[in-house]
């Protein structure tokens, strides 16, 4: 299932400088291809490794085609932006490999006769849909996922295996939700008596748009009372969580393990370090970074890269940094008598003849 | 299914000043509410938006009733805990748009013929429940759960889709234990041995007493030889992480991704911010609140809030500081020097005639 | 099922001073072992409970026993490591009361007919299995089980109930893995467009060794275009995320919630404290041990301890002390100003006749 070069630029763009007729198998990094794949070149650090390439051809911007010059002698494919060009082309070669499935329910599955469920979708086995679910389609819905009453799924979205989506719950057109994810689960939500905790009921969905990916293991609760909403085109990874009627704005990306307290209002275009945490309630403006293990505590209302966490050092370094940290009042109480002390002598010494 | 105002009050207690047929349909927020909504007001700073609800009627407190007197017409309800009130109130429109499960085992379910399932429980679609096993009355088991051998599971418990609940452990009566939840794995327990790990069985179980709520995606390891006990009342939120041998007193909530390692102990009425940790083999006494992000690394012996996280900064910013953090000795050692050279200054200028 | 002492010594080493046909039932700690009972002593801290002991039998060091002396009457095994001896007597105890379950494919799973699964391996409910997997001999799949297309489990190796092991992935013998875990999801990884994502395919694998064990709702994705490896004798607790194209060395060991990012080259012998965090791309030698809560964001090429989380207070010093880390360049800059003074004044003081 080869690719000619002259296909590749037919179906993708760029400007290809080099033989149409070459094949290619696949993609690999600068210093690994072979003469089957293509690379690329979105590193201007690795610029020099261009000339050593042993690629079929490299996808790679004018600018750097002109730095490098004639040191390379392969094919080019000139693209605006390599990466993303490498990304459609991985998905291209990855399709061809790819084992297409047929559509159809499994006999295994266990679907309510209320349930709309597209002749183009594929559902796998030990998968449960309840009543009024809508599966849109193009589905494919991999084994044991559960689909609760009148959930929606959009056209072409892919719920891998074990997928849990519960009642009344949407999710746009070419979605994918990856392993062991539960969107719409109840929001902690309970009013506090004596003492003891009552249960608020949450009686709100999850609203997820178009082209959204869920990590494994994440979770997404239900509003309240109002919807949890998710907008198009964001990306999570694996094991995060995000609160009731939170609002996440499109095209955040937020990595692995990151946690959004209740009611949060993130903006669009932001992105999210592993293990990032938000409060609840907060505001977050577009085009705000937050790095890795940090908090926020409070809203953001201009853009930029935002950090708090406490730098690692050799464990006894840190024991007396953090020994000091702990005592920073008395630090800067220290140096408060220090300048009162000195501005004293100060006074002393003009008063001096 | 509309409720009078006047049933509320039956079935609720409180005061209700107003017409008691007036007809309700659910709650909603003070600001949002309309003539088919009863509102309630909780935070004394939304006070004055009491006056321009459109409300069928307002639960308050006698005293915010008293301030807000005239200014606001319609009906209310006096109640000493609003919140709580309207909590009950909220449970109460939800049951009534509850679609009732019909009682009866599904037809894919796997159940060993020694479980022993109470006629008015409901086993949801590819249900496994093996040998021993006790499922109480009006319990609700959704579809893909797995209970464990001699697993024991009190009256009007709900697991929802996708419960994991392993042999052994037991849960009281009208818990709620969330999709993906594990209870019941393996603790995590080893002999390092020449640097590998020996595995130390884990032949303890998981105790939770009655009216507890776990997330979705938590997971409760059981003990290695004694028990991990989870108490009345608790309430745990996604993604959280109990550790093996833990003790969780009663009515304590964490949030979302708090871990909690082997063999803490921790008291009643506490409370766990989002992602706050708490190291193995503490104790921390009742009435402790640990904020979000926050790190327990030392028992906690006396009651209050505690905080552990680095503040959130520019970026750029937090370079800076994260710098001076990796060097407080030197600074410490500076502010010394200082002090030493002040007091040697001092001490000339007082020889000076 | 009592055990003699005089079998266990034989089945597992050690010397044995006391009457081998001694019977036990199990193993307990110092403090609550009756004479059915073997206990154990590896913190020297619990050298004096040793006297008070019920228990038919202590394992300890022979410097332990010489140091003990008479104040002891019972019997003693002697070994090199007490608490690796305790580990394997407790395998052995546990092996005794564990329920054998019948090889066979339980009749609710569905096993695609081109998988190989060994005769011996059990195959439970709901269970499903692609096309070209690989079962071996002496393996447990329990109920609810996901095992992709071309996977590979090795001999006797355990998916406890509701494990998803993803198409291609491959495990070694005697491995563990708990409920909930996610093997072998995509990793996440995008190139942006004018602020749009777009995927890039996740062809790589896990690829883990032997005698691992991963715990429940831990996540470990495939690599990008090369494999994500986790060596042999790893163990990873629960709620783990583990990102593409990560490699973890030998008998590297982690504690719950630790995140790790992508392309994270982690050595052997190393300890991970729960919730530790570790940036991408970075290079982690063997024997490095980060403790809980830590943020590792460069590279460690020393072994050692290494930690940094900030130190938890009562919320009101807190938010002192990190107003104060806040503006430490301000106190850094006062101290600067401190030391051009008092230079200042020397300088004027040593003019002086």
């Amino acid at each position: 299932m080869s690719t000619r070069l002259g296909e590749l630029v037919e179906r993708l763009g760029g400007q290809l400088m080099g033989e149409p007729n070459t094949e290619v198998l696949g993609i690999a990094p600068l210093d690994s291809a072979d003469a089957s794949h293509i690379t690329f070149l979105s590193n201007p650090k690795l610029r020099a490794q261009v000339a050593q390439t042993r690629a079929a051809a490299v996808i790679l911007t004018a600018a750097d085609s002109a730095v490098i010059g004639t040191a390379y002698k392969g094919a080019r494919i000139i693209a605006a932006n390599p990466y993303a060009y490498f990304a459609r082309a991985a998905q291209l070669f990855a399709d061809r490999h790819a084992i297409a499935q047929q559509p159809g329910i499994h006999s295994s599955a266990v679907i309510d006769p209320s349930a709309l469920i597209a002749d183009s979708a594929c559902i796998g086995s030990h998968v449960t849909i309840e009543a009024d679910a809508v599966i849109d389609e193009g589905c494919v819905i991999d084994s044991g996922c559960f689909i609760g009453r009148g959930a929606k799924v959009g056209a072409a979205t892919h719920f891998f295996a074990r997928v849990t989506f519960h009642a009344g719950c949407e999710i746009g057109r070419s979605g994918i939700v990856h392993s062991g994810a539960v969107i719409g689960a109840d929001g902690f939500g309970f009013a506090n008596e004596d003492g003891a905790w009552i249960k608020i009921p949450q009686t709100g969905r999850v609203v997820i748009g178009n082209d959204v990916e869920i990590g494994a293991n994440t979770t997404i609760d239900r509003g309240a009372l109002a919807d949890t909403v998710i907008e198009d085109g964001v990306k999570l990874d694996n094991q995060i969580q995000i609160a009731h009627n939170c609002h996440i704005g499109a095209h955040t990306a937020m990595a692995g393990c990151v946690g959004v307290a209740g009611s949060a209002k993130i903006g669009k275009y932001c992105t999210f370090g592993g293990a990032a945490m938000v409060l609840g309630h907060l505001t977050i403006v577009d085009h705000v970074h937050i790095s890795s293990a940090s908090m926020v505590s409070r809203s953001i209302l201009e853009p930029g890269r935002y950090t708090g966490f406490y730098p690692l050092a050799k464990n006894a370094d840190w024991e007396k940094s953090a020994a000091i940290v702990r005592n920073l009042t008395s630090m800067r109480e220290k140096i408060r008598e220090l300048e009162k002390a000195l501005k004293l002598i100060n006074e002393k010494n003009n008063e001096q003849p």
